[in-house]
């Protein structure tokens, strides 16, 4: 049952029907093979209400380019098309057009250019770039749209939350409260967005780490309603894991009772020879607890022992928690640092969902489409102009300032190169007013953001490993201005055009009007 | 590579690590194998910052069952499990235990008994109980979570967009904004709830449906860019799907271009004898949009062609548009009601995200244990006592007024049986001084609301057709207290204990208190 559902839903049929009936009128008026480009991007960084990302993380695409390779038309596919009719009874969808598809409706045509994951990336910047006939192109639009807006949304808030937490380790623990199997992309975004490792078993599995995680508030009622208590559940523990033990303290009352059980514990292990690992907090007011627990295992040697946190965490949380701590921890003669040195962030279903922004309104914009060998650019007009996209096919450079951070991403046309021996004239994409010049000693460096990863259906990327993306993730963030990388109301960063798009626009936005 | 991902991801190992951790530790302790009960329940109401549910629809029972029949530890899952090690740099996971997983590893001895899928669910009263061997009952946990949170939370979303529209047609459009394959969980979901259809393909096939769609901006962009204009573009369409054609008005200017052009082809439409569906507006101020157009299709002799409204719809936004309409629809000479008789409901994001409340919140809590052959309660303690869990094994009633409309949820012990001859006590699940009394002549009728679903690894329910689903969500909404269904600030629906289950409760409570 299972298995027939995964076919029927998760292969070419994971779209939506109007790209299909699209794609037949595209076939009937013999448009279907012209060539075309789709941009994805997306307009709009996240906003989570009270604070929101200057940045993104890019993400998914090795996701997307798997389900690329493998969908096609199976024959049950095309026998579940056969049965649509039109409001009058007849059949929606023709035979000629299903044959097509069968034999042709593959990505095998397509060519896909995009920001490697990890990167960081801005708003109105192609994240990706697709180009092929016209009716594979479309056909791939809603299964490009949901594996990297998704995957991007997550990476981005879990960069932010290793942020907030000045590096420590995140733990993602959401899988119970994702969309269902959209749990597994959620944990591997949140791995490219820093997560230090993940709940989730299968997921950590395939992404080449050892899943994390000790026990939950149910082994210790077991032991109360058995009559053993806490102090039970924990010597239990220590006993099965005595080189692993991270207890939860909080299932009776963690200063009370949870502390000094697990405290007993601890001096039991240190006196086999065994290093206890620490305890782990999932109520309460977590920046208040961590003193006092932070106080009570100093007390009793056990200065160095792990306090996990848990608990509706995001990014902002973690942010107080450290600030409540830095100001409150030397009044009780604690080292706040060293506090906050020892702290572990367990975020589960803020990080999964996105919370305040669960979804990355990413885009795919038909750009150009090709007639008779030429190239003819596309645009989608709108009353507000930063929701008309930059027209044509393009290149995306990213500029480097003579500290080495990133000072904007500058679009260009396909056949332009930009260089750094030259003052360069950086428009903004929708204010005629608005423009920037950068002399050849204020850039140094100029990079090209975009590169091939499927030719014509073949892949030609290598894809790295989770390690090599998060170093591009770290080392991106490390080259932000601070300004843009800010939690809470960050400075907009410059996505710019050149001179020479920016005329391209104009002339194609002037077509459309004079229609 | 999806098809061995998919393996290895979304099978058993689709759950959190500190499941197989306690499952060792029970296993070790000769424990893996008593008997144990967990209750699945939510706490509080999705609150979507301005407006707030007064209850949910329960979704996603016949996916969960359907897992749990496949899940198993593959060879291929033991030999990553045996790969960790603990911090020592010993086996973390030992061959006994995979041993004991390989053969014993399945949900064969659960028995899960459930409330329908469809029907309203409260607050504190359990959704689903699992019984069974303590270690296959814990190993269910993440799953169970996954499955039933999400599908819940969208078809509580997908049911309240319907109440706002008044019952008009709401289509679910929001694939590529969900959690990657999420997005097929959250499709059937909507459709549970009360979405009419989904543009999602596979899912609408799987559940029976046709899927729903016309045409994206990008067919209009391409008709402008090759020089045909939007007229062009719809002209193509309405060739191709003469008895379907519903166009999408706003890619250059809806009331200027949009409208006049979809008027010129639906008149020519109308001479070759074919009706014309109607027109989607995505973009502007839709309320007032609604209006102009309305006026300018009658005026065009097109009084009954659908407008079908959609971006980041949600159900106070469709609420605001109804209430525009009727207010300044009559300025304009129209009559209000035939024009929202004619409106369909396009959501995409705001409905796949749950948008304001993207994750429900439920949880999956011990509440009884087998010891020598007798159920000893377990409960967990909390600062807030609406956290703590009901204890000890249940039954869930629903009881009806006199006006047939349900006044309360009401928690019984196992063994009780409640009855309509006699006067119930309703005790408020925390606070010692509410309670409430129910005569037999305020009392309609008593409903038992958890169902057999499994029983010991059999499934002994007949999954009920997605027609047979929507009729029980329509009927259990039809027998809400209005001030329950409203869409703000809903009243707090009753979910009480009987005296005899309120007394275990403050005696697990104490005794636990006592430790």
């Amino acid at each position: 049952m299972n298995h027939l559902r995964q076919r029927l839903t998760e292969g070419m049929l994971f779209t939506d029907q109007y790209q299909l009936t699209m794609g037949q009128l595209y076939f009937r008026m013999g448009l279907h093979e012209i060539k075309a480009q789709f941009d994805h991007f997306f307009r709009r960084y996240p906003d989570y209400g009270s604070h929101q990302a200057g940045y993104c993380v890019n993400a998914g695409l090795e996701w997307l380019v798997d389900w690329m390779q493998d969908a096609h038309f199976t024959d049950e596919d095309l026998a579940l098309m056969r049965t649509l009719t039109d409001n009058h009874g007849n059949r929606l969808l023709h035979d000629d057009y299903l044959d097509w598809l069968r034999t042709h409706g593959t990505f095998d045509g397509l060519t896909l250019r995009a920001v490697p994951e990890g990167r960081v990336v801005h708003a109105h910047a192609p994240l990706s770039i697709v180009e092929g006939p016209l009716i594979l192109a479309q056909l791939l639009e809603t299964s490009l749209l949901n594996h990297l807006n998704y995957q991007t949304l997550i990476a981005t808030k879990a960069a932010r939350m290793v942020e907030a937490g000045r590096g420590r380790p995140v733990l993602e623990f959401g899988l119970r409260r994702a969309q269902e199997k959209g749990g597994n992309a959620g944990g591997r975004a949140a791995l490219i967005g820093g997560a230090a490792f993940s709940s989730n078993a299968g997921i950590s599995y395939h992404m080449g780490l050892p899943p994390k995680g000790t026990h939950a508030h149910s082994m210790v009622q077991l032991f109360m309603a058995l009559g053993e208590g806490e102090l039970g559940a924990f010597r239990a523990y220590a006993d099965v894991y005595p080189d692993d033990c991270l207890l939860l303290v909080d299932t009776i009352d963690t200063l009370h009772s949870g502390i000094p059980n697990a405290i007993t514990v601890f001096e039991e292990l240190k006196r086999k020879g065994h290093e206890p690992v620490g305890v782990r907090l999932d109520s309460g007011d977590l920046a208040y607890l961590s003193i006092q627990v932070a106080r009570m295992l100093n007390d009793a040697g056990f200065p160095d022992t792990s306090i996990v946190l848990s608990g509706d965490l995001d990014e902002l949380v973690i942010w107080q928690i450290i600030t409540q701590i830095s100001q409150e921890a030397p009044r009780y003669g604690l080292d706040a640092d060293h506090l906050i040195g020892r702290l572990v962030y367990g975020v589960g279903t803020r990080l999964i969902t996105s919370w305040g922004e669960p979804a990355l309104g990413g885009v795919y914009k038909l750009v150009a489409v090709q007639q008779e060998d030429q190239w003819k650019s596309a645009i989608k007009l709108s009353d507000s102009p930063a929701k008309m996209p930059n027209p044509g096919q393009k290149r995306l450079y990213r500029l480097y300032d003579r500290r080495g951070k990133a000072t904007a991403d500058l679009l260009s046309l396909e056949d332009e190169r930009v260089h750094m021996n030259e003052t360069l004239l950086l428009r903004h994409p929708t204010m005629h007013s608005k423009m920037r010049a950068l002399r050849p000693d204020e850039v140094s460096a100029i990079e090209e953001l975009l590169v091939d990863i499927v030719v014509a259906g073949k892949v030609v990327y290598d894809f790295p490993s989770l390690e090599t993306i998060r170093q591009a993730r770290q080392a991106d963030i490390e080259r932000l201005d601070p300004g843009i990388q800010r939690l809470v109301n960050p400075h907009i960063y410059h996505v710019s055009l050149t001179p020479r798009l920016w005329e391209l626009k104009q002339q194609v936005i002037q077509a459309a009007l004079a229609e």
